[in-house]
């Protein structure tokens, strides 16, 4: 029995609430149970230098915890002068997961970042990130071809994530805090709309799983990631 | 007229709300109109080492601005290494308004760290960021009385802030964004539940201001702080 | 009876001393009693991009104390690898005291920095900087006049600043270190020659203090400036 | 037909020489192909603060490259200040796969480093460093046990690790830099001797991929480490 | 004929004033003619960690330029988050000279340091310090000996410093700045009060140098130290 | 007896090795002993901004040690987040002894960074480096001819190092770790192929040096120079 009575595929309650943010060109407030994360997206005027001339844009991605988003509140990485290693870890999978569903020639010469705000951590913070950030680039995009700064919608796909694992010897999906820090593996998978594979990240934290149990994840993971997009299409309907 | 039509003397809607966050020892989601700031209260076992035989306590506070709190997005302090002047000067602003009404003594050798981070920023985010800070506060020392850490509440007093200038040529309160940046004379009051002063800044932004300025200024930030103070009341019942 | 014996409006004995800078475009030593911080000012060729085709000049200042200017040797800033809260926070009032009483618009697109580093610290020094820097900033400007730079002194008026605090229940002018660290409230007054208002900074460090506080307080320093002022003009003539 | 000539699941020659380091306590010159990464084991007489009375010890790992280990010089990393983000996602999977093979309360509580620094990169270099990092590690656990620090050996296992990707479409083992850069989908696999998975990590560059694709790559990638774990075997005969 | 009419072997005009910093334990405000150096020796309670139970002090110096000591300003190094490479070769240098002639057991386990902060530079900054820094240090001594803190005085010789060059084909001693940017043979020489040698650092600027002007730079520098061992016995009588 | 056994004028095995890495246009793995240095050569297409327009090259240097290229693991100076004094100092000799015999107008307006990673540290690096980086220098320049980049070979002469020093009492060349380490004085010497100086650098550790010493630890870097040019005509014929 799971410590949320959840049964081993099934989701925690996730919510998608777009518009959230008033300057912002797009936002969503997504929440997998207690874990909440403010996702916004800003049309940039100027992107990196490489990008003019290029032909295309870019989507990039900002992630951070508030301090006190945790059990104990955590130190500010502004106080030790660098951004840590897990958060870059992070943005950089939020980054690619974005761009795997963008055609980035339909954007123009533009950036978009896309900030990642985690207000509330009660595990699978990244993989909520990404869930939310999706819906509010695709706000983005929107606010771009009511402006006409665009013709077609540059998204191809939906994609969203989900945390699975091995807890006690069951593989389960969508972990909280309270699973999370006691799972033999954990993995996290990025997957879009139609069932393709992005991002597969799985790692051992005790000891090393098989072949099975990967696969046992992966079934998990489709079937939470189906969930996820079908609420992503209420969000933006 | 104001562009928000509000009266010279006229406060935005103001709301404090606590308990917002679930770990944190003390927390309030404080708005002033569009301005939104999340204040958190966390004890924390560990003080600085300069705490330790003091036979006395420390607040401290942090803020930060979300990157697309504002208008345009601001890049993220962590890229450039250190907080910025701005971010200094308002933590420790912010820092010294809620231990002039602490008995530090009273909290024994523990550091409470109060985070402001603003989620919507539409002028105000400071004396914002006060006000909510004391509800936070108040509500951390209420979870150590509740846990017999302490015996008598070290609150001596309310603390809350406001925002006045002149713009136009007229002397008013809370100024929004639209307001803050064209004002030609800017100041921030933070003033005690009995109506002592703890900080007077007014800064001249274009032509300097007079002593009748100041006064009135001074008048119009004591009206807003007695309905600030009045809020916090009701907050904390 | 003030450990200096000073009547309670009485300043140090102030000291403007000017072209002390033998490469500087300008330059003041100023002294407060013990306190002497060195003032220079240098024309950029090339000040910051923003300022191109803006039509406008910029003034900004820096300051910094010598490790060794305090009773305890200071640690150099260099060494933590970023200037301090309090630091930032004293360079940002000196460069706005100096713009306030500066048409930028006729300096011509250049910048002048005003460096202001303390020798020796005995209380007052970003007072005694902000008197100082403007000695220093009217010989700059003199140097490009002179050498037909520009056409009109782009100083509208003189600007100088003191500080004054409630010590043992009394309001006092330019307070020594050893007055500073035992006053209860503390303030510092940015004054234009003709005695407008630039800034108006008090703090309480102990317990709150009263508008007939802030208003005697507020006396004091304009009597202490036209003082100051007449210093400074006779060290121009 | 791969660039190399090599058929789809066949390595690259791959050497382990150990020993080559004259003061470290461990190390191995571990090359695939053109990637030469210089391994060494350093214990550490003191490890970080919270091993103390931990009644374990701890494995960590560093990374880096040479500036003109790779085709265009890159600029160092000191020079910015901290290590990139790439950087420090392989030198946390380096460490996380060698403690998933270690026995940490076997080495009683000391810390041993292993720094990887990659003398020349042509693709593969974060599984090339893992590969040649347990040689390096395994000689230093037999340095300690010739000095009688501690009676059992703490690996449990070996562990090696290599790269596959989808390359025009099809699964190829061991990409080098030719291949990395085009490859549609690129993966990292570290596996231990008895064929446990440690760290599965798929990513797609371009279009996603599918569940087939990634056991094609999985199956590719369990040869390929047994290949290099009979190597392992012959290194430290 | 050089550009300040001096003879090839004739020091500018030297003075040395000490106690001229009324909080430091020792000071002295050294010129060579237009290069001015404030050096301050400062006691510290407490050295670095790795001098307790060494049963002998540490004598330690920082060096650094006010941003307007020079004909264009300097930017300063805290803007740039560290010392420059040329400030840390100096300090290091600085340090080496005091220590070389300081018996370090005879100190205590205490530190002092020696800032040499320079106001204004016209040439052989780092020599005209290492010369002022050791009548600082002396005074230092002194004043802890007045104190019985020492018994003996831990100085066992004088040491000063003075460049050398070739300009222009001919040796010169003690090059002002116009020399020294235009000098093909640049050298610094650090010697003891009698006639030891503690540093040479001879660089060829542009074309190679010979032993030959080596011998006579030296002979040079011997004579210039003599004459600036001279003026310290003055300015300690 | 020297622990090596050496000669008090004898240099330790010294080789040359070029062409060592796959991809730098020059590059030359040098040792002397057991100390090993890896140096490249790279032409770099864009050189600093102030090069442009300047009608000359430039060649500059970088120095680093991996960290367990010494007896004791030494901390990533990117840990610390910038480079050390010591290295910076190291840098900054190899690139003015490599400039000190380059024809910078020969070389057209490019850079060239010479960057000298020492694998393995035994006494004597930055004197190894620069000897090695000639050769790395002179292959990248003949690398250029080949390709009609310039028309005439840059190198004016050759240039090489050695260390010399005072061991208990009697002066030594080329110093390993353990002569170093109790070295009274320690000096390098930085030569040309016609015997010019380039530069000079010695310092007492202990007591003070004389002139006739300094004379004789010339006299045997002249002869240890001699050797190794010799050994460079060989490593490039």
């Amino acid at each position: 029995m799971r410590p949320s009575k959840r049964a081993a595929d099934e989701l925690r309650t996730v919510t998608l609430e777009r518009s959230v943010a008033r300057y912002a060109e797009g936002s969503c407030l997504v929440t997998f149970g207690e874990t909440k994360v403010l996702c916004t997206a800003s049309l940039e005027e100027r992107g990196p230098h490489w990008l003019r001339g290029s032909g295309k844009g870019w989507v990039t991605a900002e992630y951070s915890m508030l301090p006190r988003a945790t059990h104990e509140r955590t130190r500010r990485e502004i106080n030790s002068g660098k951004p840590s290693g897990r958060t870059q870890e992070i943005q950089r999978l939020i980054g690619r997961s974005l761009r795997a569903v963008t055609n980035l020639p339909a954007m123009g010469e533009k950036q978009i970042t896309v900030d990642c705000d985690v207000i509330q951590a009660d595990g699978g913070t990244r993989t909520a990130a990404i869930t939310g950030a999706w819906v509010a680039l695709h706000e983005c995009f929107a606010w771009m071809r009511a402006r006409s700064m665009i013709s077609v919608d540059p998204l191809r796909d939906h994609v969203a994530a989900v945390s699975c694992g091995i807890v006690k010897g069951a593989a389960v999906l969508d972990l909280d805090y309270a699973e999370d820090s006691g799972a033999e593996t954990d993995a996290n998978f990025v997957i879009t709309g139609t069932g393709g594979l992005v991002e597969v990240q799985g790692t051992a934290e005790g000891k090393p799983f098989s072949e099975a149990e990967l696969l046992e994840l992966l079934r998990l993971a489709k079937g939470g990631v189906a969930d996820l997009v079908a609420l992503q299409k209420q969000a933006i309907a």
